[in-house]
């Protein structure tokens, strides 16, 4: 019998999908649950159900580093938000499924299945990735018997499988952050409800002392927060909590989905939020002008290559070259105000500095101003020469 | 004796301008101030400082309105904003140009004067106007002279001028925002002491309970603020307050000058952080995807024209249309959250919405699933062709 | 029974539609042939063949000057090149497909069909304008019933219809420009026979002498050719024939189609590249170097949008304010010299240039030249202050 | 007394530095020639005026592999043509610059000089790099003597400097390229005489049979010519010959200046074009869309950078890293046919081709043409949208 490696999450799509692969497509089961950080209860609960449903094997694959220290570490050197948010699920989807791929070569598997219904983005962004990395088959069994949630709901009662939750909302969690959907939160009419947020506090709610951070990067990196040297992995949670705490990473944004759909999502990015800020601060002290502009340019890019799941586009390797090379300076501390939702840069240091309070002051005294006149003469010669024929 | 329009303010540099012109280029000198919203103190200072040095006749012209309806509303529609604050200074100087050559016009004057020295941005912003909308002669007394800060004091003192105060810093301020720069600033390394804010509360001090802020826009402008509808004006300074008072608008920044020197710069702009957020939210919910990204590009690109002295480049009108016809759908009304310093959108609405409750849902119903097969199967062709000849 | 109206050329696929449609779907068929310039011979043809197939109702609708002014008139001042040819094929689908809508509503039809197959960029082009622009059902039979050439050759012949040739290439013409594919043409290693074109001579055989054509512009638009004005598809005709004469504007390109995939395309487009060059050349003189910029990002984004069959997109409404206010100074008169094969531009004269003979040379003269350290001081300064920290 | 060594080229300029340097800045002259390809005639004509005026030590560089190896590759490799013709003056100043210091280091030089004077480009291309990469001072004796040519010619026939020519034209010539302007080239309304081109055939006296020519790329470079391996330099001399034979390269164009004077100028560039747009067609074979995309963008801003006088920017290094690894793929060969002027690609293979026949064609066999619906439906959405609401 065929062997095919499911993306298993323990929820109402991938139990399903367990027994629908053995009943309607005749396969041999081995779940895999990739963890990203979405919580350690998360992944016990997952263990739980595969056994109870009882595939014919079941894989917990750590890949918290890994996803660390190869996706997010490029996430923050180049910025990487999506329509004003850090993109998080996205960036881990890769990841996850070439770890799928691993298992599935490993145990001689003939195709990997997982549980996307044919509305979103994640079936995209496994399957570029299984297509561009493997040559095994697909299968996608709720979008393949194009199965509502009810019908769902009904297909697990009459197989016995257990859900734990009467969920409201559609979450997904890495380390990098929470993504909150559904339910009322989709009309951007409504205010989201303060019971959708798990990591941080409101405003209102958070800590009533401003805190200062400090953030030192070694060639675009976080190597240490608040004077200690750590992981980046480390350094990622000891982020979230104190932004957390403070109240910053909440995003309430109208996205672009993939297949041109406006969506409300509400997310909760901590730490990435302050990484990400203290990054940008540093970027500024020792990149040049004309390095910021390109760097914006390829952030947006970045960005949008990894939302629709490109991250395999060579496109994607030769800007990580570019984005490389930059910063190799892009190192230096930062400190950082955080209070009740805000946040901002205190003071920046870095050996790469190109700001020099010598030549910000030699001006005044050693050099005749009249020298700048005939630059100003050259100065928007062409738009003067432009009004004088409009006048 | 030829007639000189002096851009006057009543502070050292143009004061000691005036006794120059008339000593060294032996002209008559027409002094004039125009009021883009620096407050009415400062206004009457000028005034008044005009009478005791005895030019030969004052100018004070009222620009607000037209500074707040023809400047700060293409700011608003363009999302102006240089290196991450909303520009205000460089967004005033052309309309001030434009008056100044206006009154040499009517009087017959020959040459415009201004006091900046060599060093900074507004030179150029001066003098590209003056070049480009008429033939006036340019005088710059103290750059052409040489003069630095302790020689100017000292011609100040033998010409008995009386200059008010002992500034610290060097500040520019309008309706649109305020600039502190100078002294322990320039170092990034300091923390900008409290005493250097005016119109924001710290996060500390302000108010301590969130508001709600609805503002209501009609073609990209707003129009009415809390429901009351008022001139953009008057909108402007309620959204100053009521930013203000909520710790909204510090921006702490290293920028990038025009001749190219880095400079840490702060400002103050609790207004039109409101006013550009809330736009901002507005275009999410009605542009399509491509228009955000085209309007992202050219704000980027119109905010460095402003900054870079080129509001009379014929570029800056072309992309003007551009965002003009953008703008006919930006109305609609967004509810903001402020507090201790975060701003957050709460609600958005427009009647010209492209965000549709029935498209997002309807998929669950009436959609075949397997639809959406084919896009993903030619979703990221290119890239796995490339990943099959690398493996 | 319900009224379909059939976007019809009189080929295969389109022929085999009309039947298909009485017979599977039950309607009653209205033929309908926009004329964009494909030929009086083809529209003839496809009149006959209407006739013999017996549709319900045949339309012709002349819209070649339609297409000239409002279509091909916006491709010039955009210079709208598709990955290095100017498009033609897809400049022409909107309007085709507005004119069948147009019809449907005049004759009470309930659906648009049209013949195009589930491989190409058509059916993306036809249907975006039928959904964006009516309310109507659309139909695609060939792509519905999923029919293979062969499948529909037999289904020709059983239902008699006779097809005129055996075309060995796949052909679309209109007076923008002719586009050839498919057989040996798909491999790019195959040199593409002479046979193929029907517009140009080869360099071999165009003409032994070097033509010059002058070619008058005003606000982007062509006016008059060689000193004689006319209207735009009267000169289009005219660069065409002269242009193809001299074996000007073969292409030979490997283009991305709009699902991902690579494929070799042959056009034939010589009145298109002598007038759009003609065009740049003029715009070199007139635009000033920031508009040159933005107008070149502005053609790649334009073209990208007409070739993904976004017509509708409200982006190419906004880019085409932008584009019309620059354009309004591209006015003036150019010669240029073409022979076997080659183009290049002999002299160009504008109202509106912004070269300067005087500026050019007042510089030997009246010039301090000691005037321009300071720029070249500052000039690089970044760059330097990096150099140095690398050193 | 100080040592100055000055970039020698043995015309009017230059020579005339010598003495003056001597007599009014009183140091000791080494003058320094850089072979960059002007060719063998120029290099000993600097070495014989060299002796002549007697400087105190003559050097003659021959940079022309490096040039060839390090300047020229890269320029081949971004595809570097600034305002359509591809860079050539401009590439080659950043290593004049480079072997003069080194020379001054050697030399224990306290000083460089050169002869430019303050109009042009090449004055920010000598001293950006002498200000980034040493700390030796700058001397520009014309400039900083505010000399015209007339007193130029004065001087040196006071010195008895005997100049060879009475040239028209201002040339500049390096294996890459030659540049013309000057005189009657100045008004883009007269046309180009014959007399200006050296390198290249009119199409009217090109060969008249067309030639095809092979060339092979390794890694984005030229490694062999019509089958036969050589060095890069080789394969420029090779290509300017047959490009040049068959009247291909001669540009006539409206340059925008560094300090925003429009200028006419006329490069010859036959071996340029002819290996950049073998090396295009090539990219269009082996990159994807959005490498393409990116590529284009890429080309522009660099060439903006060699242009503008920043080869030391880091922005300049930055997209180096991405241009070498998209690069890594552009292998293969391109055969391309020249006749009378005109160029283009035939035939074009590569072992990282992206072009499938079989994908083309396997759309016909296996795939369900149905399967593009949904694609199709989401295609435009958000257009589709937007013209409902105008509706």
């Amino acid at each position: 019998m065929d062997k095919v490696v499911l993306a298993f999450s323990g929820g109402l799509d991938t139990s399903v999908c367990v027994k629908l692969l053995e009943e309607k497509y005749d396969v041999e089961v081995i779940t895999a649950c990739v963890d990203v950080g979405q919580g350690d209860e998360e992944i016990a609960k997952a263990e739980k159900m595969a056994k109870e449903i009882g595939g014919y094997k079941h894989y917990t694959i750590d890949a918290k580093e890994e996803f660390a220290n190869e996706y997010i570490a490029r996430g923050i050197k180049a910025n990487a938000e999506y329509e004003g948010y850090p993109l998080s699920t996205a960036l881990a989807r890769p990841l996850i499924a070439q770890k799928i791929i691993d298992i599935a070569k490993k145990e001689g598997a003939t195709a990997i299945a997982h549980g996307c219904t044919g509305k979103g983005n994640d079936q995209f962004r496994f399957e570029a990735v299984i297509l561009a990395m493997s040559d095994l088959d697909i299968i996608a069994p709720i979008r393949e018997l194009n199965l509502t949630r009810t019908e769902e709901q009904a297909y697990a009662a009459e197989k016995g499988i257990k859900l734990n939750s009467d969920k409201i909302y559609s979450i997904d969690e890495n380390i990098w952050g929470r993504s909150i959907e559904g339910d009322i939160l989709e009309d951007p009419a409504n205010e989201p409800p303060e019971e959708i947020y798990a990591w941080t506090a409101s405003a209102e709610d958070a800590l009533d002392t401003p805190q200062k951070v400090s953030i030192e990067f070694e060639e675009g990196i976080p190597v240490a927060i608040n004077g200690e040297m750590m992981p980046l992995i480390d350094i990622i949670k000891e982020a979230n909590k104190i932004a957390g705490e403070n109240g910053i990473g909440r995003v309430d944004t109208i996205e672009n989905r993939m297949i041109g759909l406006k969506s409300r999502e509400t997310y909760e990015v901590p730490g990435a939020k302050l990484l990400i800020a203290a990054h940008q601060a540093l970027e500024e002290l020792v990149l040049t002008t004309d390095e910021l502009r390109f760097a914006e340019y390829m952030s947006t890019l970045y960005a949008d290559l990894v939302y629709r799941a490109l991250w395999q586009e060579p496109l994607r390797e030769d800007i990580d070259q570019a984005i490389d090379h930059m910063q190799r300076r892009v190192s230096g501390e930062v400190t950082m105000k955080l209070f009740k939702g805000s946040i901002a840069p205190l003071t920046r240091e870095s050996p790469f500095s190109l700001h020099s309070i010598e030549q910000i002051t030699f001006e005044d005294k050693e050099t005749d101003q009249r020298e700048v006149e005939g630059m100003i003469k050259y100065h928007g010669l062409q738009a003067a020469n432009y009004q004088k024929l409009n006048r």
